[in-house]
C-alpha cells in the first residue's frame, strides 16, 4: 500500500526511525548508568525549554529526536540505572521492551473479546501461568489493570459490593470499616476515599517491632467498632510492606476474616512474586484464603511498567459490581466469552499481558526464580555490611530485597531529632552524586535510609559503591 | 557494561531482535489489510495454543516470536485495518509507535516530579499545546490518565468533593444526582457506581431527535429532584455521544449550571479534538464554561492507546479528593513542583505525554487538521452514497465521523422487527469477509449499523469497499 498524504507517517521513514531507535536503545540499555541516576534539571527546566505551542508544519522525526535528546533526556531520572535503590528499584527488561513496542504497533483495545481474542485470552493463560508459579489455588481467577492502587480499588469495590446490600443501585448508607495496619500503602486510604466510604472508615491497626500487624489489635478493634455500630467491610493484609517489606501474619488474619465473614485482600504487588522462589514458599502462606490478592509484576518481575494483577475468587462480585453493557457494545459470539470491560471500571484496556507472556518466557521459571533469589542475597549482603559497621544500624529485618538503616556518628547518638537530619542530609548527599539514589521512610518517627535491590542490571558492585559513598558521604 | 549471568538479555541480543521487529512492524504498518480486519479464532483457541505452565528453562526470543506470529496474530482484531469502521476507528501512528518503545525503554515511573522530571513537565508543555489547539481559556489545567472512564471518575469525585461537605473524612451521605442524557457514555453510570453515589443518583435525561439532551428536560428534573430533596451534583454533557456523535447543547447545559451552582463536566472524548480544525471552533462552546472536560488523544488524535486527557478549572479540587502524601514517598525541592500521584487514584503514572508529544510535532497543528478534516470529508461522502440510495437510510446527522444508517429492503419496510434482524444479520455478513469491520447501536429502539472513520491507513476506496459489500451483502 503507498501512504496517502493525509496517512500516517510513510512506512520506509518509519522503518528508518525504528531501526535507529532500535539501535539507540540497546545503547542505552548497554550502559544506562552512563547517565545520572536522579535527573539533575531544577524545576521548569524542561519547560523552560521547549516551545509553549505546537508548531504549525510537521516536523521530521529526525529533529523531533535531536530534541529528545537535548531537552527530555537530562530530565530523566533512569529507572534502568544499576545505583537505582530508591522506592521500589525495577526492570522494565528487554524481552518486555520488545513486547511493548509490539503492542503498541498492534495498539488494540481489549475491552472485548472480539476486539482481539489473543489479547483477552493471552491474559487468562499468563495469569494461569503467574499464579502457578506462585502456588495460588486454582479457584483464583486473574485480571490485569495498570496499577496496585487499581487493583486494591476493585478488590475494595468487590468487598463493598458484598457488604453492602443494593450499594450498587443506592450507593453507600451505613457505617462500614475498612482494616489495615499503620504500614500499610497509602493506596488503600485512597480507595476508601474514592469509594465514598469516607477516610474515617479505615482503621489502621498497629503493628508490633517487626512492623508486622498485631492480630490481638485487629480482633479488638473489630470487636470494639461492631459494638459501636460498625460493620466490618474488609481487612488488607500486606506481604512486603512499602516501607521495611514486613508480612503481615496473614494466617492469623485469614482466620480472623473466616470467622468474622470479613472480605480479605491480600496486597503482595511487591513481595509475592518471591513465593516461586524455593524456601519462601510460606510468604503466601493464608493467602490461599484471601478474597483477593494484587501482585504487581511490574514491580519485581521484570516487565515494564504497567502491568498489576489481581486475583480474586469473587470474581462474580467484580462482575455484579461494574458490568454495564450498552447497546453499542452488546456482541453475539457462538459460545459465552470473556470480556474483560465487565470486571472493571476502565472500559478501555492495553495488551497489557504481551509483556507478560515473553518475560515469562525468556527468563522461564528457573531464570526468574534465580533473579529474585539474587536480588535478595545482595540485600542480605548489604544488610551484613550494615550490621558489621559501627557506623550504622539497622532498623528492620530484611525479608527480602529492601534494607532500612541509619548512619549512627557517635557524636549524634541518643538524639534522634540530630540523626534523622544528618541521614536527611546524607541521602541527599548520596543523591546529589548521580550515581546512586536512595529514599527514606520513617520507622518509629525515625528517619531511616531505604536501600530497595530490584534491578537486572545491578550487581554487588554497584551495591559496594553505594557502600563506599554513604561512607566517604556520612 | 558487560551483562551478568542473572541480569537481563543481553544488549546485542535485544539489538539483533529489536531490528527485526523494527522491519516486521515497518512491513505491518505498510500493510494491515493483509489480515482480516476482525479476528477469525473461535473462543478458547488461543488457550488451546499454548501451555498451561510457564516454560520452566528460558527461551530465546526466536522461540516466542514465532509463536506470537502463529498463535497470537491470528487472534488479533486489526485496529490498524483500513476497514476499521467499528466503535471509534483510531490510529497508534507511526511516531507514537516510536514513542512507546522509547517510553517502554526508559521505563520511568512518574510518581513525583524528581522520578522524571521530563515526564511531569512533558505533560504540562504538551496539555497546554493540546489545549490551545481546540482553543479552551488558560485556566483549564490538564492531567493525563489512561482512559475516560478514569478522567471521567476524577471529574465526579472532584465535583462530589465540591458538592458533599465532609465526604473526603465521611463518606457519602445524602440524596445527590448526577444528570446526563439518554445518549451518555456507560462510563458515567460506571463512575457514580464506583463513587459510592449509587446507580439511582444518575438521572438520565431525555434527547431530542437529533440525539441532543433536552434543556427543558434537564431543568425539570433538576427541580423536580430538589423539590424531593436530593441535591443536584454534576451535570455530564457530551460533545460527540458514542452512538451518533450529537452534541449536547453545551451553552444552554452552562447556563443552568451556573444558576444552580451544579459542576458541569464536558466529555468530548472523541468529537473534542475537532475544535482545532477551520470551521468546528464552536463544537467546544460552552466548555470554556465548563469545570472539567475530557478529551481522548487515543481516539481521534492518531496517539496509541491509552492516553486520556482530562482538563479542570479545580485542579485544588481533586488534589483535595486525593492528595496524601506517605512518609517514604516525600521530597524537598527547592521551588515547588507539581507532583502527579497528588491529582489521582493511580500512584504509578507512564510517560505517556511522549507519545502526545511526538504525534503532535511529527504532524502540526497544520496536518492534524487536514487529517480530521479529511475523515469528516469521507464520512460525509459515505452518508451522500446512503442518502442516494433507495435501499438504505440514514438514521442520525453526521457532525463529525460517523455514520449511523440501516438498509432497507422494500419487503420489511415498515417492520422494526423483521428491520432489526436483517441489519443484525448483514453487519454479521460483512464483518465475516475479514475486508470490513462495522458495528451497531439502537436508536429508538431500532437497530443500527455505525460506520467510524479516524483510521490514517483509510482512503475513499476503502469506503467504497465497504459500500460495495453492504450492497453486495443486504
Amino acid at each position: 500500500m503507498t501512504p496517502h498524504a493525509l496517512g500516517d507517517m510513510a512506512p520506509e521513514a518509519f522503518r528508518r526511525e525504528a531501526h535507529r531507535l532500535a539501535d539507540w536503545i540497546a545503547d542505552y540499555l548497554s550502559n544506562p548508568d552512563q547517565y545520572p541516576v536522579l535527573s539533575q534539571v531544577a524545576p521548569g527546566d524542561i519547560v523552560r525549554a521547549l516551545p509553549d505551542e505546537a508548531p504549525l508544519r510537521g516536523e521530521s522525526f529526525d529533529a523531533i529526536f535531536e530534541d529528545f535528546e537535548r531537552v527530555i533526556m537530562p530530565g530523566i531520572t533512569h529507572w534502568n540505572h544499576p545505583g537505582f535503590f530508591a522506592y521500589f528499584s525495577i526492570t522494565g527488561s528487554a524481552p518486555g521492551v520488545l513486547a511493548e513496542f509490539l503492542a503498541a504497533a498492534l495498539n488494540v483495545q481489549a475491552m472485548l473479546w472480539r476486539t482481539s481474542p489473543a489479547a483477552t485470552e493471552l491474559e487468562e493463560v499468563t495469569l494461569a501461568w503467574l499464579r502457578k508459579l506462585v502456588h495460588l489455588p486454582g479457584d483464583f481467577e486473574g485480571v490485569i489493570y495498570d496499577t496496585a492502587s487499581i487493583s486494591t480499588l476493585h478488590a475494595l469495590a468487590a468487598a463493598r459490593e458484598r457488604a453492602i446490600p443494593g450499594v450498587r443501585a443506592h450507593g453507600v448508607n451505613g457505617r462500614y470499616r475498612v482494616y489495615c495496619s499503620d504500614q500499610t500503602h497509602s493506596s488503600i486510604d485512597k480507595s476508601v476515599i474514592l469509594l465514598g466510604l469516607g477516610h474515617d472508615s479505615l482503621r489502621k491497626v498497629s503493628s508490633d517491632a517487626d512492623f508486622r500487624m498485631e492480630v490481638g489489635a485487629l480482633a479488638d478493634a473489630t470487636r470494639e467498632d461492631r459494638a459501636a455500630g460498625w460493620t466490618p467491610l474488609a481487612v488488607v493484609a500486606t506481604v512486603g510492606t512499602t516501607s521495611t517489606t514486613s508480612m503481615d501474619p496473614v494466617p492469623a488474619i485469614a482466620d480472623l476474616c473466616a470467622l468474622e465473614n470479613v472480605w480479605l485482600h491480600v496486597d503482595a504487588a511487591y513481595a509475592g512474586v518471591a513465593a516461586m522462589v524455593p524456601g519462601y514458599e510460606h510468604i503466601l502462606r493464608g493467602a490461599e484464603r484471601a478474597d483477593s490478592i494484587v501482585l504487581n509484576p511490574h514491580k519485581w518481575l521484570f516487565t515494564p511498567f504497567d502491568l498489576s494483577v489481581l486475583y480474586t475468587r469473587h470474581m462474580d462480585l467484580l462482575r455484579a459490581a461494574f458490568s454495564l453493557t450498552p447497546e453499542y457494545l452488546q456482541t453475539t459470539e457462538i459460545s459465552p466469552v470473556r470480556n474483560l470491560m465487565d470486571t472493571g471500571i476502565q472500559l478501555g484496556r492495553r495488551f497489557r499481558s504481551l509483556k507478560l507472556w515473553m518475560v515469562l518466557r525468556h527468563f522461564g521459571a528457573e531464570g526468574l526464580r534465580a533473579r529474585l533469589a539474587e536480588h535478595m542475597r545482595l540485600a542480605r549482603l548489604f544488610a551484613e555490611w550494615v550490621d558489621a559497621s559501627g557506623e550504622f544500624e539497622r532498623l528492620a529485618p530484611v525479608p527480602f530485597s529492601v534494607v532500612c538503616f541509619r548512619s549512627i556518628p557517635p557524636a549524634l547518638r541518643g538524639d534522634d531529632a540530630a540523626l534523622d537530619a544528618h541521614n536527611e542530609k546524607l541521602v541527599e548527599s548520596v543523591n546529589r552524586s548521580g550515581r546512586i539514589f536512595l529514599s527514606h521512610t520513617r520507622l518509629n518517627g525515625r528517619y531511616c535510609i531505604r536501600l530497595a535491590v530490584g534491578n537486572l542490571h545491578t550487581t554487588a558492585q554497584h551495591l559496594a559503591e553505594a557502600w563506599e559513598l554513604l561512607n566517604n558521604l556520612r
